[in-house]
């Protein structure tokens, strides 16, 4: 490190990907919800930078990271507009913003102790109602909350 | 954003601290320690960044922020050879390793539940004893390792 000027350009990738515009505190949620604690490449957080569009927004960066559909998923829970940039040899190759899917299948357990999908080995299936804000079990029809999803990542991650 | 190079300058800060050197994989456990989701300043926490030195390497940079004694005592305990360094004016102002002290008060909890910390309401202090790697309390002079403080937080930093 220079000694003399403010470390500037740390966590650079070349090839990766920055999931942009997350809201402002929603990163470590991110982090959590995909498990970076247990990825061994470079990963970079940011919260709280300036946004023109959103006043502050979070940013994450990973490197050599492909997300899955359930990873895309997670993110669309916890923050509904972030965009997905996927860089290539240094430039962006492909950006997207997410989007909440009709169906979410898996990534969220059923708050409900007698639903089905928590007495078998069945994956979890809600319906997105109510304007991306509530969840409606596929079996038991219990609906709940976004703030009331406490235990919908799978593999619990040991911060 | 450019949409077509990745974005390199991110969380650039012209005035605050820079915790360099933490170990690879340390530094969501520093952010937890001192209780940053509760910062509204800019934060970016880099993990797994190359190192000459150290071969991987975690890092750090918070906003407009002073470390008190507290902090470089939870700093050091989980990263005995992190560098702080204060940014001022977008220059690095004054720089140095972060040092376990003798004696450790408060941070850490004692735990033994009939110490007489857990009962009464006084301030814990235990001596740092073999080499910086366990902490005798002071009082009812139980002995624990780093990888048994689990308690250490004074106040419980909900992720």
């Amino acid at each position: 490190m220079d000694n003399t000027i403010e470390p500037r350009k740390i966590g650079v990738i070349s090839d990766g990907v920055v999931i942009d515009h997350i809201d402002a505190g929603k990163a470590v949620g991110i982090y959590k919800a995909l498990c970076l604690s247990k990825v061994d490449a470079l990963i970079v957080i940011a919260k709280n930078l300036k946004s023109k569009k959103q006043g502050k927004k979070d940013l994450i960066k990973i490197e050599n990271k492909e997300l899955t559909d359930d990873e895309l998923n997670k993110i669309a829970i916890i923050s509904e507009h972030a965009t997905i940039n996927i860089i290539r040899d240094n430039v962006v190759a492909k950006k997207w913003e997410v989007k909440m899917p009709e169906m979410i299948e898996r990534i969220i357990i059923c708050n409900n102790p007698n639903c089905i999908t928590n007495v078998e080995p069945i994956s979890t299936k809600f319906k997105v109602i109510d304007n991306n804000t509530r969840f409606k079990c596929n079996y038991c029809e219990k609906i709940q909350s976004k703030a009331q999803i406490k235990y919908w990542l799978t593999v619990q991650d040991k911060l």
